[in-house]
């Protein structure tokens, strides 16, 4: 909310900043204008029924276009985030790979075609009451928003996942940028939006605005069908309220936030209790804690002895920058959240940096499930940064009640052993994978494949709808609505539905699966 | 809201009444107590992890089960019903067999199996980064509380389409009664409870309830993780916001309301003008105008002639009970609004029914598609009842403007003709499809059938998720959420994920579909 003189000028201009040093990079951005969003609104609106008719093929071969121009941009690309997010560049160069491997994804999923689940139910003039011929197909939504995230500046940024899976159901996308990397969003837009053109997609398939207030006009805008969100929980609430209080509500995909427990077994802790507290303690700070899989919450038995090997590790992470000023607020704060309750003690103080920029280190706290338990009404809250807490628990029953406490994550984590267990693990991974969207065994939550399986979303907080994911093949399921076309003739028909099958899906016909027809 | 001493009595009693007379029937029937709701709460939440265990074919059983409890009481409760409803034995018996050719067709869909989107990614630890083993189902989302509609009191109420696909997804069912069916709704429960636990289906899977505050409450408890509505605009509304405003919000799938426009080429009005004219009264009249799909705006070419065709249909439908006295003052009320405005006139005022209960006759009105778009911000709303709005457009461009105006329909409904049409219908039927869930041919709008293909739903107003369908095959994918499992040994997998596919189900395997294997 713009309160002061001084905040209304700032909140029309957005400046990089190199976290590692907290000085300027680039060129202030300014907001764009209500006069500029009207008409990215409106161009996207009219290109919608022009989107809708193109064939998968067409849409898997701008997306295509799009990674290739992406993937010839990376040195550019990545200098520029490295600048603007002090990410290392080796991690920037894996992340342009996935992203682009993302669109790849995309193409070939339009190109298989099962998404449209296109259904045919021929007519049964014989049932009581008479079957007509009944037709379903998935069809785009419309205008899609993304607002991107912070923390991925290409995978779940302008060229990320929300808008290649946007784009791929066939919805014109408007992405709204992240503050945190504005010169690399404003560059990746126009390579973005060239390869489209290029490509032949339409004019107003695909834009990028920039600025608070922006967003906020965009979401309740009659022209907008649909929003997608990575963020925090406190943004990513108020947007979603925005969207459910519309005169016409709007789908809003929300990731906001997620604790991502790790539970241990005994006999895990007796056969690798030194590894497991190793590896953790990488994954925690993987990143600098700055994913939204970070395991946040570490559930030991009893008597584990793994506090030594837990700061030990911790220890030896050397502080690095954050994503920027604010996220690194929020750390310091989050931190002192833990270090002043009664019930936690800490086992390692983050180092303090002393030095410009958004450096922070290494934090580790401890408890016990008794003490969890006997406050429920104060749950953990996901803290972005190298921090993690260690729960001392009695019984895998108690563990696991704690982890139904915490609401839903996108993952859970179990270590255990093939043989040796103490008891039938079948309840625990039931009841792990009921309150997180991916259950890992013997892994780390860190790190999402990419595929066909992929599911990377949660019940609340996790996520607002515990129904879809961001990542993987089925997030374009997301912006698609089902369309049933009742006794219409073959001419009229999408082509999903004609009786020749001109696009050769795999669909149903009178309730049996009929793979589509190769070349 | 409770706000008398007078009210809070009346809250707390239900009294069913026939509406043919106003006279009451059965006995009074008092809401559910707090403490009662907890108890229901309770014992669904501590039934929904037994349920999530139990096999796809179990639930086809029980389902099974249910529909033939339902068929063998027909008699008792098409007798029950059309006390209470004042709807014809014919149309409630026919009702009934819908109601249960539901449950049979949810019985199939679970033995098909490609509901769960059984996906398995093998292993691939030559890609960079390495690819685990990924593999991802659907799993019940647990407790689904289902507000039932008073206009359908077996297809859309205890035994309905929500219950079914509820139960078939494997969640716990909790309805909440509709209180213009009373005495049917707690002698529906009895025999759905009874066959539930006859076939076996764990204590705790089904309840019915009783009261509007106990929806809310329900609605706001932490246990309940999904919930289904079919009602009023202004209902369905407060719910949703509800459920959205919960510190947890939960999915809410809501069936609000819809115009369910007919749009008449001017072709197809030369040709079969006093035939369409006809059956759009049988129409907008069948089941005194309580349908949701009732076409309440029929679109003509301008000079269409069939204004006498139409009040002549209208004069010949003989006046008939509503459901209930609300209903009966809302469709008063609405059609005294549309009397008074100077932009619409009167073609037939309905008869004025001078007799005990809720009786109406039909009502028709008339404007040009010109004022409709002089007075964007004054949008038509469904008006439950035998009344419809006729208007006269200059082309069809205009006229699909009108429709796209009015927001979200269950249906939208062309009638046209194969050859001699003034242009190609190609964008009209794109057009419409995008603003109603089903795009009817040359039919009519009431009469939905339930299969493989269907789809109700639709863009808001139509529901408050366009993403979903109330009714046919797919209507269980609400209530289903998306678990991944990562690297997990073979014995601790859902059945439906584990390597030697147990349950047979189709699958998709490495990116391919893979059939189920047959028996």
């Amino acid at each position: 909310m713009v309160t002061t003189e001084e905040d209304a000028v700032s909140a029309l201009v957005m400046q990089g900043k190199d976290p590692r040093t907290g000085e300027v990079v680039g060129d202030p951005l300014t907001e764009t204008s209500p006069e500029e969003l009207d008409a990215v609104l409106d161009a996207a609106a009219r290109t919608a029924s022009t989107l809708r008719a193109t064939s998968p093929g067409e849409r898997a071969a701008w997306l295509r276009a799009v990674a290739a121009a992406v993937d010839a941009a990376a040195p550019e690309l990545v200098s520029l985030a490295e600048a603007e997010t002090g990410l290392p560049q080796p991690r920037l160069t894996g992340e342009v790979t996935r992203t682009t491997n993302q669109l790849e994804l995309f193409a070939r999923v339009l190109e298989e075609g099962s998404f449209l689940e296109a259904t045919i139910d021929h007519a049964d003039p014989a049932a009581v009451p008479p079957y007509p011929d009944l037709r379903r197909v998935l069809e785009p939504l419309g205008t899609v928003l993304v607002f991107t995230a912070g923390n991925f500046p290409f995978a779940f940024s302008v060229a990320g996942g929300d808008t290649a899976s946007a784009l791929a159901a066939g919805c014109p996308v408007i992405v709204k940028s992240h503050p945190g990397h504005p010169g690399l969003s404003v560059r990746t837009g126009q390579i973005v939006a060239d390869a489209l053109a290029g490509a032949g997609a339409p004019g107003g398939s695909f834009a990028v605005v920039h600025g608070v207030d922006t967003g906020v006009a965009a979401i309740t805008d009659r022209r907008v069908r649909a929003c997608s969100f990575t963020g925090s929980l406190a943004g990513g609430r108020a947007l979603h309220e925005l969207a459910a209080g519309r005169p016409d509500p709007i789908p809003f995909y929300g990731e906001l936030g997620s604790l991502n427990p790790v539970l241990v077994t005994r006999a895990a802790v007796a056969r690798r209790g030194a590894e497991i507290a190793k590896d953790y303690v990488a994954s925690f700070t993987l990143g600098t804690g700055q994913f939204c899989t970070k395991p946040g919450l570490l559930l030991l038995p009893r008597g584990h002895g793994l506090e030594a090997a837990l700061t030990d590790a911790a220890d030896a992470v050397p502080p690095a920058p954050m994503l920027g000023s604010r996220i690194h607020q929020s750390f310091v704060s989050g931190v002192e959240a833990l270090a002043g309750r009664t019930d936690i003690r800490p086992l390692r103080a983050p180092s303090v940096v002393d030095r410009p920029g958004s450096w922070a280190g290494a934090a580790l706290f401890a408890t016990t499930a008794a003490q969890v338990l006997a406050a429920p009404e104060q749950p953990l809250e996901e803290c972005f940064g190298p921090v993690s807490l260690v729960v001392e628990y009695d019984s895998l029953e108690q563990a696991v009640a704690i982890v139904r406490g915490l609401g839903g994550s996108l993952t859970a984590t179990l270590h255990a052993e093939d043989e040796g267990e103490d008891e039938d693990l079948t309840e625990t991974v039931a009841a792990l994978s009921d309150v997180a969207g991916r259950l890992v065994w013997n892994g780390w939550p860190t790190g999402v494949a990419v595929g066909w399986a992929t599911h990377h979303g949660g019940p609340w907080p996790a996520t607002t709808d515990p129904l879809h994911t961001s990542v993987g093949a089925s997030a374009l399921r997301r912006f698609l609505k089902p369309a049933a076309y009742q006794s219409v003739p073959d001419r009229l028909l999408p082509a999903a539905l004609q009786d020749d099958n001109p696009l050769r899906l795999p669909r149903r016909v009178d309730g049996v699966l009929v793979p589509g027809k190769p070349e």
